[in-house]
C-alpha cells in the first residue's frame, strides 16, 4: 500500500517548497495520487526523467559507506545523505558544496553500533537539514518513517522497506519505481544485506529468523538488476545486485534453519564502539534540543 | 588519429575470436574502419548499444582501486581488470567467476610503486589472460600499448592516452566515444589525476611540468561529465568528473608555476613498498617466462 505521511507546511506549486515533512505521529495520511494532484507542478515540472546524482563515500575505520543522492535536474539540486559518519562529515559537506547541492535530509538505515552517525554534526553545520530514522528504531530524529513512506528529494524519492533482524528498527531505502526514477533501482540495505553476507543478529533486538524473512520478502523480491548498496563492506566490494546476492550470498542462499545456525555460531566479539555509538545514535539528529553536539 | 595495432591471429567473424592482439613492434597497422569491415559481425552483432558491466574494487593497505569492466552483451562476456593488486586477486577472480565473465586482459595504468600488481598472479590462475602496460613504461608485459591504441573487450573498448608525469610511462584508459559505447565516458586515470589531487612526481621519471601538461591536454579536454576513476583514494571518495576536477582539484586548478611549486614542496617520505614493488611490477605479467609468481 503506497501511502505518504506528510505534514505539509505549504502546498505551493514550486517543487522546492514542497519538501515532505514526515509526521512522527502519522497525523496526516494522503495517498500519493491525491498529494501529487494537490501539488501541481511537483511531479510534472519536467518532461524528462529526473537525473540522479549519486556518490558512494567510504569511512575506513568502521568500513562504512555513506551515500549522497541528489536530483540534479531540480532547480535547487535537493540532496540527502544516507548513513553519514561523524568523522567524515566535513568531507561530505565539502562535496555537497562543490556539487552545488542543497542538503535537506540526513538519514540512517538503523541505530549503528560501530560508529557515531554524522546526522547530529551535519545539523549543527547546515541549518535546516532534517534527520530521519525509522519509527521502529525508537530513536529520536526530526522525522521518523514507517514502511511504505516515501522520502522525496526533488522529483526523486526513496521508498522505505522494513528489514529488521540486524536491529529491530532496520530499514532498507529503495529508489523509486517508475519511468521518472533511476533505472536500475538502488537498494540501500544498511546491515540487513551485505555483499555476500549480512549484519550480525545478536544484539539490539536482532533476530536471525526475522532477518531471513526481511531479506527474502523485502529485498530479494526487488528486480534482480536492483543495485545493492550496503552500509559496510570489509573486503573492498562497492556494490552488488539483488540477483547476484540471491545466487552467491554466503548466508542468505541457505535455507532458514541453516541460516539461523550460521548466525548462532559466529562467535563475534562485542563491538568496541557499541557503548559509545548506540546511546549517541539514539538521540543524534536532535542535538539542537539537547544543546550539545553528538 | 584513431588507429589500431593488431596482430590478428584470425579474422573469423565470430566476435569472441577477434581479440585484438596488440603488437609491441607495431608491425601491423589497420585503420578502425578497415578492420571492422574485415571482421564482419564484429561490431554489428547487436543493434543495441553494448552494455557495460562495471565494478570498482578497493584494496585497503595501498588504498588502490581495481576496476572490472566487461561487455555484458557479448556472448562470452569478455572482461578486463585495470590495476589489479596481488593481495586481492582471489577476490577479483571470484567475482569474475560469479558474474560469468571471461577475463581476457589484466592491464596497468603504470608501474606502481606502492603495491605489487596482480597481473602476474592472475596469469598463473587464469591461463590465456594477457597483461598489458604502456610501451613508454619500459616494463615487460604480454602486450604493450601506445597512445591512440584501443583495447577491445567485446564491442567495447578503452582508448589509450599518454599521461606521463607521475611516472614516465603513465597512461589513462578512457572508454570509447560513440553511440555504442558507455555514456558518460569513464577515464581510468591511474595516479595522473586523483580526486582533488594527483600522484607525486619525484621518482620513476616523474615531472611536475609533464604531469601538468598531461592532465590539461589529455584529461581536461574530455567531456566534462566524463567520470574520473583514479588508481587511489585516501579520503574515501570513489569517483569524480572531469568538470569537477577542473573546478575543484586542489593542485591542478593552479597555474603551471604554482603547481610545480606545490609538487616540489610536498616533502613526502620514500614509499615503503617501492623497492619491492617496482622491480616486481617491471616484469610482472611475464612470470611464466620467469617461472615464478610475482
Amino acid at each position: 500500500m503506497l501511502q505518504l505521511r506528510f505534514l505539509q507546511a505549504s502546498l505551493s506549486p514550486k517543487p522546492h517548497l514542497t519538501f515532505p515533512l514526515i509526521s512522527s505521529s502519522g497525523s496526516l495520511r494522503i495517498s500519493q495520487t491525491k498529494l501529487r494532484s494537490q501539488m501541481g507542478s511537483y511531479t510534472t515540472s519536467s518532461q524528462q526523467p529526473s537525473k540522479l546524482l549519486f556518490r558512494q563515500l567510504f569511512e575506513k575505520e568502521s568500513a562504512t559507506y555513506t551515500y549522497l543522492l541528489a536530483d540534479a535536474s531540480h532547480p535547487e539540486k535537493l540532496a540527502l545523505l544516507v548513513d553519514p559518519v561523524d568523522k567524515t562529515v566535513d568531507r561530505d559537506l565539502a562535496l555537497v558544496k562543490d556539487l552545488g547541492l542543497k542538503l535537506i535530509y540526513a538519514i540512517n538505515t538503523h541505530v549503528h553500533a560501530d560508529h557515531v552517525t554524522g546526522t547530529g554534526l551535519i545539523k549543527t553545520k547546515v541549518p535546516g537539514v532534517k534527520s530521519i530514522i525509522s519509527k521502529a528504531s525508537d530513536a529520536k530524529a526530526d522525522l521518523v518513517v514507517e514502511p511504505g513512506d516515501k522520502i522525496c528529494f526533488g522529483d526523486l524519492f526513496l521508498e522505505v522497506r522494513a528489514t529488521p533482524g540486524h536491529t529491530l528498527g532496520c530499514v532498507t531505502y529503495v529508489t523509486g519505481d517508475g519511468p521518472s526514477q533511476p533505472q536500475p533501482r538502488m537498494a540501500f540495505t544498511g546491515d540487513a544485506l551485505l555483499i555476500r553476507g549480512c549484519g550480525r543478529t545478536d544484539f539490539q533486538g536482532g533476530s536471525s529468523q526475522q532477518l531471513y524473512k526481511s531479506v527474502h520478502s523485502q529485498i530479494f523480491t526487488l528486480p534482480k538488476d536492483t543495485l545493492v548498496y550496503p552500509a559496510h563492506d570489509y573486503k573492498g566490494f562497492t556494490v552488488s545486485t539483488v540477483g547476484e546476492e540471491m545466487l552467491f550470498n554466503a548466508r542468505l542462499t541457505k535455507d532458514e534453519e541453516a541460516f539461523k545456525n550460521i548466525m548462532a555460531n559466529l562467535n563475534l566479539s562485542y563491538p568496541k564502539m557499541m557503548d559509545v555509538a548506540v546511546p549517541a545514535n539514539m538521540v543524534c539528529g536532535l542535538q539542537e534540543v539537547e544543546s550539545k553536539p553528538c
